[in-house]
């Protein structure tokens, strides 16, 4: 394993389901930070209606003040086509706009439904829908398969049922198939078995990538295993940020800092700067007015 | 791997900075709630100067009060004869007392002579004699070789150290042989790369086990690496007390609920309630008056 990409979700993910409204102005803040941080690929933004993600309603407000930037990719997460046509439109008169979207399909059917009103077998028919026509118009299209490791109303999720989502969607052509532990109920033995699945029949010329929660204080195992599993590419956030501030017991995204720290000093490559992620993360804790998660930003304090 | 043994250490490594003094009636509850969770060895008191642990200071009178269990063994930290001779008068007119001794070797001379005023060669000599003098008088000695994967005064701790120490003190005849990571730096890598070194040369008879710290946030990414690499036997506390509570945002030891979650959704027997454990964890967070570290407890609530 010689190096990973660490794809930064804090301005999407991270922030999501902060109850107050981080100003566009901040957003854009903490995307140029992770970028001097190094981070090349973000997610920016969700095109979800304002009213249920009340957080992401200036989705075309971040994206029209980011950075012209040739070596960075932007992605948009979106559920359906009319995320799709909001990504494409920020692409029009010639602007800048989103790089990339990212389709969900949820590994459960009560999950799905309830998060996006969809069955797996609809929620596979949709993405794979969106691919297409995302593709067709020029735009990268990944995919995630959300719940994979665990459902907050079912339970388990078998891995059968994850693998037969991926071999479906892979007709769409989708440029990444993730696998994202949603809920952060997942263990090393599971990141490598469900991974390894997937190796076995997706081409080598789509990267898998993982996307984990550290709820339970498995996240930063879960990425080892993953990349110990060949897993090149991996979602982390400012900081940690990602979990329900409701609940202020329940942690996010794993940090960035931790990934970084961990690929760091395992001698892998990641092209990323520790001390500046750490002066992004006080400077977002400043922002929120709380600590952030991360403990590596602590134990550096 | 089908079973892993966790010793608890909560009642000493994770008390043992705490400011307040908690009762030792307080430390025998908590004990007690732990054996009742399933812990068949726990770290219960250290034999030091009362005036530089004071929160050490009753370990005559914790091990006074421990339940007289014959399925379960009771470990007394001690880091020089005089620990020893007192762990040796706990057993006096025929009372129960310790069972075992936890000697420490420190892998750096620095940290060494600023935590037990000895150099490596110095702590060498020192535990290979305790560990003599205990076995020879009907205790079992253990030895730890603590910050084995870094030393926050000198940074890298090389792994040939670790091997020489670990070789050093086989000729005494301890009954297991733990590598500390004290200031909660190594990763999974490194994990690996030493058990693994050891497991070259340690008899079989003579098992390792591994102290982890989640200062960093890779505690449990760092005991599944060292599960994977066949240690059957990790220190955790509960909760994961054991930061500097100076430094509120220093975490401690991995929590003994993370280490349960992890080994039972692994498939691995572990023999321990985490129903129970994480009672005792809100039981804790009364006595304290705050809120412990571990997450699996926090997304249980």
């Amino acid at each position: 394993m010689s190096s990973i990409q660490i794809v930064e979700v804090g301005p999407r993910d991270g922030l999501q389901n902060e109850p107050d409204i981080v100003s566009t102005a901040d957003k854009l803040e903490m995307i140029e930070r992770m970028i001097d941080a190094g981070a090349r690929r973000l997610e920016v933004a969700s095109f979800v209606h304002p009213q249920r993600v009340p957080q992401m309603a200036d989705a075309e407000a971040v994206i029209a003040g980011l950075p012209d930037r040739k070596d960075v990719s932007y992605i948009g997460l979106t559920l359906n086509k009319r995320g799709v046509l909001r990504a494409l439109a920020t692409k029009e008169g010639g602007r800048r706009g989103v790089d990339e979207i990212g389709c969900v399909i949820v590994a459960s059917d009560t999950f799905g439904q309830k998060n996006q009103g969809q069955t797996v077998a609809e929620g596979i028919a949709e993405a794979s829908e969106m691919i297409r026509f995302a593709r067709e118009n020029g735009l990268i299209a990944q995919v995630t398969i959300s719940a994979a490791f665990g459902c907050p109303f079912e339970g388990d999720v078998p891995a059968h049922r994850v693998v037969d989502i991926a071999r479906a969607v892979l007709d769409a052509g989708p440029s990444e198939i993730a696998l994202a532990d949603t809920i952060g109920v997942g263990v090393p033995a599971q990141v490598t078995d469900l991974f390894g699945r997937l190796s076995d029949f997706v081409p080598a010329d789509i990267p898998l990538r993982a996307h984990f929660h550290n709820t339970r204080g498995t996240g930063i195992a879960n990425a080892w295993a993953a990349m110990a599993a060949g897993v090149r590419v991996l979602d982390a956030s400012l900081g940690g940020l990602g979990g329900c501030p409701f609940a202020p017991r329940a942690t996010g995204n794993i940090a960035t800092e931790e990934l970084i720290y961990l690929a760091e000093r395992s001698g892998i490559a990641h092209g990323m700067d520790l001390d500046a992620a750490i002066a992004a993360n006080r400077w977002m804790a400043g922002i929120l007015g709380r600590e952030l998660p991360s403990l590596v930003a602590r134990a550096a304090a």
